[in-house]
């Protein structure tokens, strides 16, 4: 049996190279970016208006004594125009091209009009109510780097510089697999001595809350049965995450199986709780890495998010946002498991705060949809005091 | 004009009834809850061995010198065996039923055993290593409750009570809209004086992000296409979400339109930046209900998170969660505009800070990825301190 740290370290140093996949638009949302995205013009790409009403040549206007000719409108979506004659002033829209010979926009709100002839009747500053040509970011400026999440905002960019399809980083290939007799489909009926299938579905969902798409498998106790699956399994996908099979049972023949595929266990079994039994492996020649996580439901969704998606973030390499959160009360971690626990968190006078739910082992389903995360405690001889700062792994 | 708090609570005062749907099991992720899931049957539904090892008569064996014949396995899925012969053990795996006559589960590592006779090693105590039939929930108890969002902890949970259909507020039917002629289309190369389109993908991709499915048009600045395309949509839709067309402009022809159509303007302006323009309105005999936000980026963004998503769980009954973050900084808001000022947070000690991030403006879309949502601040002649808690819109 490892500890926490070495398991942990373990995992991180089995990454793979997921390569890269060019995809429309709309479907790199949630994914990560695998190029940078720049300015394909400045932006804005010209000096736009601000603001509805009148463009003026500033120092034509301080010779005048405010009252200019209009000479025309300057729409959204036209062309630039063009102020032709000295102390006249063209209406100008909201997002049109400042037309050439003027400098500056005044709106509607300063000046009042009557018979095409604007009245100024505020003070104006020299090139006000212009968003000027280049002043957000020039041509070529780099908008977005590579390991980006993408979110409705970062969309809205590539829109904007005319990327209809991104290059995002890969998602490995992944099946979920169950595994144990008891298991039945949601769908079933369950004898007395059965349970529904609920953790590679609470995977999947996991997965695809990440844009992720999962193949799904359940296998049986059964050593054959077991043996063939997993070996197409461990062909066609880069990564396996497995529940269940992995404890001291009779029929827990993960281990054994997985070694005679050609699987090396990287580890089995780590000091902690829940999930002890952990087991984690590699196939080198197929570039297969497999997480078998114990069965339990607590188990196996706490080692999905300690263990899994740090992995992922390696292997697209960009960091793993370690956030810390604050004790609400005294904890007690004796040695030697470190120790996850689910936590409900509370925000109070712009702290965040970790509040233990009441759990009832590590079989307990039900629990995990009444916390939002994990605190991860190290043993120690010390307790925990209450508004220490300690890491948390939020699962919503 | 009006004021922030009149225009928002204007907004929640029309709400619509949005009904509910029933949909697959895994499309009800990121989804709201509308029915109560309970449990269909005590959870465990059996009393469940959580140890690989051996199930005795906890009070036989004390009468014993700790030797028990093993009589026989009972695995996971297997239904319930017997012990039949006093002082003797069933071989017991993790997840199967505890055998009749047993009541304690001794863990292999506690024990040895040679031909089939197992010896324990360690103390025991009565009842020890059994997940008791009902003691995480009893059948018929509420598990999830009406107006939860659904994650992937409460698939697993749904998933486990055999919900393979689950109840879920209705979706709205939405049409995005994006207005002007100077917008031009994605994979469009612009001329010099037209942009791409970005306000109205940047609003679907948000929608998307919360499983919310949209159509979108693009309307070019004339009023009988306005009114045409317009008419249509209002028939079609439970919402409409417009960018742009909103100001003073001589194209601005939104508020007009609308009103011939027989839509009801609920408010036009409000004092606050981005966003001032913002109107309002509702179709009440089509029940239809109009954002029509201003066209520059920040604004559109802005004014979706501060009044349509709160709009949307008004809709929904589910609470808007209010939260609160501490100013990196001193800042100060002069009367009269209530301001939307993006920030970055940054987490320190426990606690969570906004950091405003430089914009240039509310056309600055480049600004909208930096920043992972707003603060929102009333105007106020004493200006607000560093560490004051002021509220915070998240938009990532």
């Amino acid at each position: 049996m490892i500890s926490f740290d070495q398991a942990y370290t373990h995992v991180l140093e089995h990454t793979l190279e997921l390569g890269i996949e060019v995809v429309p638009l709309m479907q790199s949302l949630q994914r990560v970016l695998a190029e940078d995205i720049c300015a394909d013009r400045d932006f804005p790409p010209f000096d736009r208006a601000t603001k509805d009403g009148i463009a003026i040549n500033y120092s034509d206007h301080i010779n005048t004594d405010h009252i200019l000719q209009i000479e025309g409108v300057a729409a959204a979506g036209a062309p630039q125009q063009e102020l032709r004659t000295v102390g006249n002033c063209v209406e100008v829209m909201t997002g049109a091209v400042v037309p050439q010979n003027t400098d500056t926009v005044i709106m509607y709100e300063h000046i009042s009009i009557t018979d095409n002839v604007a009245v100024i009747n505020e003070k104006v500053s020299k090139g006000q109510n212009i968003h000027y040509k280049g002043s957000d970011e020039k041509a070529g400026a780099v908008l977005l780097t590579i390991g980006t999440k993408i979110t409705a905002a970062e969309i809205g960019v590539m829109a904007t510089v005319g990327k209809s399809y991104v290059t995002v980083k890969a998602n490995p290939k992944i099946t979920t697999i169950a595994t144990g007799n008891e298991l039945v489909e949601v769908d079933a009926v369950p004898l007395p001595h059965q349970i529904r299938k609920s953790n590679t579905i609470t995977l999947e969902a996991a997965l695809q809350t990440r844009a992720i798409p999962t193949n799904s498998l359940h296998l049986i106790d059964n050593k054959e049965a077991l043996s063939k699956s997993l070996k197409t399994a461990l062909k066609q996908n880069d990564v396996l995450l497995l529940s269940g099979g992995v404890s001291k049972g009779k029929f827990d023949f993960i281990p054994e199986v997985m070694e005679t595929l050609g699987v090396e266990k990287v580890f089995h079994r780590v000091a902690q709780r829940p999930g002890k039994p952990f087991w984690f492996g590699v196939h080198k020649e197929l570039k297969t890495v497999i997480f078998s996580f114990p069965g339990n439901p607590v188990s196996t969704f706490a080692n999905f998010h300690v263990y899994f998606l740090p992995w992922l973030h390696k292997c697209w390499n960009i960091p793993v946002a370690n956030q810390y959160i604050k004790l609400s009360g005294e904890i007690h971690i004796k040695p030697p498991l470190t120790r996850f626990i689910q936590v409900c968190t509370k925000r109070e006078k712009g702290g965040i705060y970790a509040v233990p739910i009441s759990e009832n082992g590590s079989g307990d389903l039900l629990s995990l949809s009444k916390s939002n995360g994990f605190i991860c405690l190290q043993p120690r001889e010390k307790g925990y005091g209450s508004g220490e700062l300690v890491p948390f792994i939020s699962t919503k």
